[in-house]
């Protein structure tokens, strides 16, 4: 299995519900280091997994969706803890439908697995790993 | 599937036996880096994998029954090469214990997997991965 | 010149006032790894720069003070923008206060500089240095 | 299951052919950190996924194979592109025949799988995974 | 004194002349992680050292002159070996004239001083460090 | 003012004397990962600091006669307490002692400044640095 991999970086505010978060109850905020992971069994014809510089871009646009935001206030999280894992799966299921709409180039069609990872801290990261939705490849 | 990690470190004296250890057969030392990752197929209530609070409490614990000590003297090493990948499933097997005994709270029993990387030095690292007993999940 | 250095971090949300900040002017928040290193040109009797388990009590408990907050909110901050290399300052003065006050011990009073570095991606980092105030040596 | 990893690096030149490529079609080149995984479900008689002495003693041996030189002159690369994920394949390869040829010893005909991953630079690398093939286990 | 420092790469292929440089004689490349530092007494009116995203900027401007080509091809490289230490020197002037420009901004003629790093691989860099030249300060 | 910097690696076995030490007065051990760095205000001939291939050598030569050993048995430590920082002081004075006797080249006593950092963990780290003593120059 081949996997290619590129990092970028958003920046955030939100709080948490719950007792279990403590002082992270408070509004606060994060740096989120991503790490997009794309894997497939063969190379395209060019020898590779995916353009990196489309997925660069691909996932600059994703974070730009969420970065310089406070996402307590953001309509589709809702009633949701933007707990790291939780932020990792959101990236995901973002990637996978630019990845369905062809943004990554026809190609990258053969993707068959995206592992998104969140380094919130130099002592914590969290990830969401997963098949590409069917509908991603032809 | 999600995963989440923390990170922490403990610093030993050990040597080993057996003429493919070359110089290292004498007494010496290591830090070793930690990171503890804790998998799970779905997220809790709380939108987590766990409790990264309390993970990194029961990794501080384990790692302190082990740290500022000479790994020859211990009597449950007696006989073994404490070799990094050795002891990466020994914190291994610590930390299943410590959920299944509560430590990481009720939520946790929902993790189905581990792993722990040992990290030794800039260039090496050893680690190991496996599913939960099944006793620590109900 | 000796310098021995220790590491930790802080989450905050703030927003930033001026054009030059672009979508950083929305409320958003950041992870902080921050350096706390500290110099003297010779060692105290222990062999030490300073005691580093106090001074990573030190500095835990000044970003402590940050921590899980929405800087916008804090007095000591209001009319100020809470830039990474702002916020290294302060963090440097608390430190300081600290030093003088005794906390990291009488030993480090022969600390003669702090410099104090805050990362807030992988790729972007803010850091203030400078020599101790006089008051902090006898 | 148990891993080893050690890391080295080599320097190249190359050129890729194709137009999503863009800029990357001139000659350029890289520097390519290299983690040489090893992974095995049960430790030797001495408490070791493999002596990574030897392993480390086998990944410099292969990647002075390449390092130093530019790609688009060798042989055995001609008419391919040498991507990042095309050449952790390529070290794959040769580790492999390394392992089957014995020169990590006897026990590490016990390593099942390996993954290689080459950091081309601070924000993108690319792997290749897989089991051993048949014949480097007796 | 403040320090912020934005890093970015480029990727190069180039060959040295003389027999200190071995096999680095032949043809080969290079990915250089380049950390900018730039430095100054006082933070300007915003409370910072420079901005960022204009530094971000210049840096990614010096760096497309030189990246995706084969040093030896430049005509202003000819007849220099083009190390590490010659390169973060050539971009710590690049910057400087920049600065000078005044494409950091006016309230980056407050820097009075920078460096350059360059990371070659994980375990060597270089860099260059100097006070900016009184041309870039009015 | 030019630096190149190379890392390499040590593993030792130690015990602290003195209340402040708490459990590291028990016999423990530490992996110092340790960044060589070298100093001089213009290049030579070629275009270098220092070869950073001699200096590597000198390096690994200075770490392998601290490396796999207890350094309670050392008689050259005999009474001192070896710190971190203690040691950073250490392998500058061997480093030094071999730029005087020839050892990096005669290029090498260009070199006017030397800075030792080894790093004991992810979270802390000691340095010592200083001009070369005048007999390394003729």
């Amino acid at each position: 299995m081949y996997t290619v991999c590129v990092r970028d970086h958003f920046m955030i505010a939100h709080s948490f519900r719950g007792q279990v978060f403590g002082p992270a109850q408070r509004l606060h905020g994060a740096t989120y280091v991503v790490d997009l992971e794309l894997r497939r069994p063969e190379l395209d014809p060019d020898g590779l997994v995916v353009d990196i510089g489309l997925a660069g871009k691909a996932l600059a646009a994703v974070l730009g969706e969420l970065s310089y935001r406070n996402l307590d206030d953001e309509d589709s999280f809702r009633g949701r803890n933007t707990t790291t894992e939780f932020l990792a799966r959101d990236v995901f299921e973002r990637i996978s439908q630019r990845i369905a709409a062809g943004e990554l180039g026809e190609a990258a069609r053969g993707v068959t697995g995206l592992r998104v990872t969140l380094h919130e801290s130099h002592v914590a990261w969290g990830s969401y790993e997963g098949a590409l939705p069917a509908s991603a490849r032809p």
